[in-house]
């Protein structure tokens, strides 16, 4: 009855602009700089997403991973990849797509979507060399 | 006193097939699919082997990394490298190698060879994109 | 009308044994080490494909790169993917599945899927240390 | 006298988004699938810029490999990072942001940048998976 | 009011030599073999700093990556880049440079910039294959 | 009879310094700045090898990959690794060990360990960001 994690990583490709309607252009500007760009820029994202319990005795599995792959690319890639994350997705229409938000909105799609029996985590690469973890442990 | 980890990444090649003598052809074919061919496939897999300890004062080394890639390729690579899983390596005579199960078995063999005062962690990617921790955390 | 290379990665994973029927038990030993286990070993391969030739002018595009991996998949993964080269492929059934072989087969599929106005080109990992590219420039 | 190759990696963000105008938005679609959303998508690219020449005698460098990095930083990263391609950028204005036209685009940027002395080939990255070679060989 | 981590990756080059002045030449040689070359050898080092704490609810933010990045940059990689540790650290004078001690050494500068609310982890890459966590957790 | 080409690759650390005797010391530190550190600093250096040639009919291979690692370990690795080049190696004795200068270098070393039926090329990174190519093309 050992705990175990298993984890699937998918991609997509969105635009997004950091930007708070809540603040004024000067502020969002300082805050964001170029990331604040009106026309938008863009990324690969990367996300990789972990469940954790313990494996069916007889399979051997904790989870087929192609069908890991299938949810993820049902719940997440399908929504997001090549969108305009600000204007194509209702979960940004009043919440800035920084990564940090953007782990919340996939962690809280994808929580629906794994059976509570499995504890979730999910990594969003910005790039390469910018990354959240969600929950942070 | 502070406790650290230290990470060693090695990797070998084998052929497998998802398959449970347990269930039916049929069963085996619907849970499997693909990975159920009667005449196996085959992964390089990357193992990433941490331990967890006080380092010596005076050396600052928790251990030799060089002593850890040895134990490491004389315990698990020696055994599972350029071998078919199913039929050359006892441990899955009778257990399906699902990354989850040869996540098990590896850590079970380390386990014995590292010692005690070192907690252990592995990491078993079967592809770039599928991976599994055991422990879990 | 100037010439571009435009390129695609896919992967896939199969297990061989390298093994050459006109020569003895003892010579295939010699020559190939554990990579003549006769129970198969596997690797996950890494295909890169090359198309070289003059972009449409109004869309910008040599071809697709949609259309380029669809090309790939049928013709290529389909054929090799969760198989064992040397059982579940015709190609190889005479021939040993060396990564060369495996390049020169590849290659003469795919020449023949890809429209002749574009020159061809594949590079093939076998493992991330070990890669073959056919042709050689 | 050897002649060799130098290269350095960099890499920018942008959003993009297929379209002719010349073509109908029928034909924009059916040729550019997603790729053609009128909100824009975006990707990480990642390019490379090779060198090829003799080096100096006394130094022992073909170019200072920071002052190649300066220049692909003030010739291209300054105009295409954290930019929308088909708004901001003057030279997509009228042309299709597809990475075969890019990589024309980076090419002519730099081939003014560069010393005559040296040939220049550059490689971009539009994902992990698919990248254009300029000139082709 | 939900935790999440984010993560910066940087690098700096760097030669060092494992010894111990508290050793003999032969308990040293014995200890630590050819990286006790007394002419000393050198990495590529990869930093990934983690911060852990809760997002700014207007600015969706943790902290502003850049603002890590110039951090990082700031305090561990102008005291190291390009530096021999042994020689050009104090903190190195009579501390081996082993991966463990450098953790240490960084995560202690970086404890003293980074504001006392985030929680603050780093993992050090001496080699793709070798790296080590500290809190190890 | 088709040409193929097949590629290895291996690593080794090194220290080294950029600095010509023949230059002043305000030369050498005007043309290489930090590079120029008295103390030096260091590189995991990963070099690519490859062999151009057409395979044996019998076997499919151009030459064991295995015996090219082991040529590439005994020529090259067991020279530069763990090393200091300006102090330890004696080609670089009076030769600045810039990546372009250690690619002739490593080329020529190889070139005589290789049968003459082969064509040889290297490519050598200093860094992730940085690599030469020798011959170039």
């Amino acid at each position: 009855m050992r705990k175990i994690a298993i984890s699937r990583k998918e991609s997509f490709n969105a635009a997004h602009r950091l930007h708070c309607d809540s603040l004024s252009l000067e502020e969002n500007i300082n805050l964001f700089g170029k990331c604040n760009n009106p026309n938008y820029h863009g990324h690969n994202y990367t996300l990789i997403v972990t469940l954790i319990g313990v494996p069916d005795l007889v399979t051997g599995l904790l989870l087929d991973i192609r069908k890991l792959s299938e949810i993820i690319k049902a719940e997440v890639v399908e929504r997001l990849d090549h969108k305009n994350l600000n204007l194509d997705v209702p979960e940004f229409k009043n919440l800035n797509p920084s990564a940090e938000n953007m782990a919340f909105v996939i962690y809280d799609i994808l929580r629906k979507a794994i059976e509570p029996q499995f504890d979730l985590k999910i990594r969003l690469y910005e790039t390469e060399n910018n990354f959240v973890d969600y929950p942070y442990l």
